[in-house]
């Protein structure tokens, strides 16, 4: 009996493995997809204030329409870097941390499985115990109880290894790819920060760039013009927005205003509120 | 009249301005509140997954334990910067966002005063008007009303310039405020964006060293043992969550764990749902 009972120890130890894996990364999963679902609603927040800056900077006089626009532009390249982080982080993360589910599925039907073949070898082990009380002179049945236990301990034998076999190379893929996952999930991160801090470098650059003066002058001559000085710059160029066409050349811009379009039945807090309520920006901490 | 039809179209401008300051700055702090919002979700959930990723190393072998372990702390001290990242974004940009609509409030006030002004003028003058119709020979009536168009004419034309100096400040201090709150708003991402970076880059090498053989020798071990082989590694060794205290070092994983528990009663999505879910980690687009 004593090999039954190492062995039951053995089939604990795995049921634990699989058991802890299971709870685990079932959780790693969902935190890992609310994380990227998150990043995903940051994403929609900033397309809609590439949107909202788009629109104000063609309210605006030149200097200021140009620096507001590029600085749309680079908010909107951030965005689909970090469209591109949610796509990797669903496909690198999410998806393989799912298949673990199955997979864990799997190994637990084979401790199942081994349980029963061990079960029905301490059956055959209680039936040849019970002959031996009851009718210990009854050869013939006593030989066939006896080769019964022989077959279930050799079954039982043969699952033990496989099972061994199952569980080792299970545990060598869960270490390997928790690896290889967190891994991926370091990669992905560091891409989406790396591109970003470059993207971000160059909005710098443009907005510090600005020159508030320019603006100012075209704005002191509408200003004097409509109260009847006449000798400042043309007034048509202060206000353009009524005669140019709503346009704007990048690549970036149209992918998040696209978002923004497909999210638009999303309506989670993405109706505009009046911004003298004290309550839209609380934070909970 | 044509001054007073000429500081009609100044006034339209002036109250223009101001509207479109109060409609386009209204929209960017609502939006940059909620972006801030939803950053700080994001550190949320990286906080349940520090917890849950210090409990999983708990109970794994010695190697990949540790290996965890330092994980979760980078990952912690990614989030104290995102934590920084919302302090900042709200003290230097949704704060000064907010200011604007009080300081809009002034400006559309000093507006309605000049209006109110220039409509006395009017109205001593239609008055006037109507005497000279009516009693033109009245004179001391007619030098009475002469004198007080007179007077709404000086009112009306300090108003005037009053609103001028008003309306050039306002215009000045909102392109100079815009200009640095989006540069506030760059610098606090890129500083973001650069620390994380650097933490995950560390992260990175720490994943990479990661050597599952030795965790695979304890296990095999624990197993053997299991099975009636003793000649491997002790087996306390590979299950220590029982004896070592619960304990971490770092402040950063403090930090993480403090703010996991302060929003605790946040109830939206923190509960932990079956991994097998397929619809928990759909990213809508």
């Amino acid at each position: 009996m004593n090999i039954v009972l190492s062995r039951d120890s053995q089939v604990r130890i795995m049921e634990n493995t699989v058991a802890n894996a299971e709870k685990y990364f079932g959780q790693f999963c969902t935190l890992m997809a609310a994380y990227t679902r998150k990043t995903a609603k940051l994403r929609d927040k900033s397309d809609l204030l590439v949107k909202q800056l788009i629109d104000y900077a063609n309210t605006e006089n030149p200097e200021l329409r140009s620096t507001i626009k590029n600085f749309a532009e680079e908010l909107a390249k951030v965005q689909d870097y970090r469209q591109a982080e949610v796509e990797r982080l669903e496909m690198k993360v999410v998806e393989p941390l799912k298949r673990y589910g199955v997979q864990l599925k799997g190994t637990r039907a084979e401790i199942k499985r081994f349980n029963s073949v061990r079960n029905n070898e301490i059956k055959q082990l209680e039936k040849l115990e019970r002959l031996r009380q009851k009718s210990p002179s009854d050869r013939q049945t006593i030989t066939q109880a006896e080769s019964n236990v022989h077959k279930a301990s050799i079954d039982a034998s043969r699952t033990t290894q496989q099972l061994e076999e199952t569980i080792d190379e299970f545990q060598k893929q869960k270490l390997k790819d928790i690896q290889k996952i967190f891994l991926d999930f370091v990669t992905i991160e560091m891409a989406f920060h790396a591109k970003a801090l470059e993207v971000y470098s160059s909005a710098f650059q443009n907005l510090d760039n600005y020159d508030f003066e320019r603006d100012m002058e075209d704005f002191r001559a509408k200003i004097h013009i409509a109260s009847g000085n006449y000798d400042a710059r043309p007034a048509s160029a202060t206000n353009p927005s009524s005669t140019l066409p709503w346009s704007i050349g990048s690549q970036s811009v149209r992918s998040s205003l696209q978002r923004q379009r497909d999210s638009e039945d999303d309506s989670e807090e993405n109706e505009l509120q009046d911004f003298s309520d004290p309550e839209h920006a609380q934070i909970r901490r």
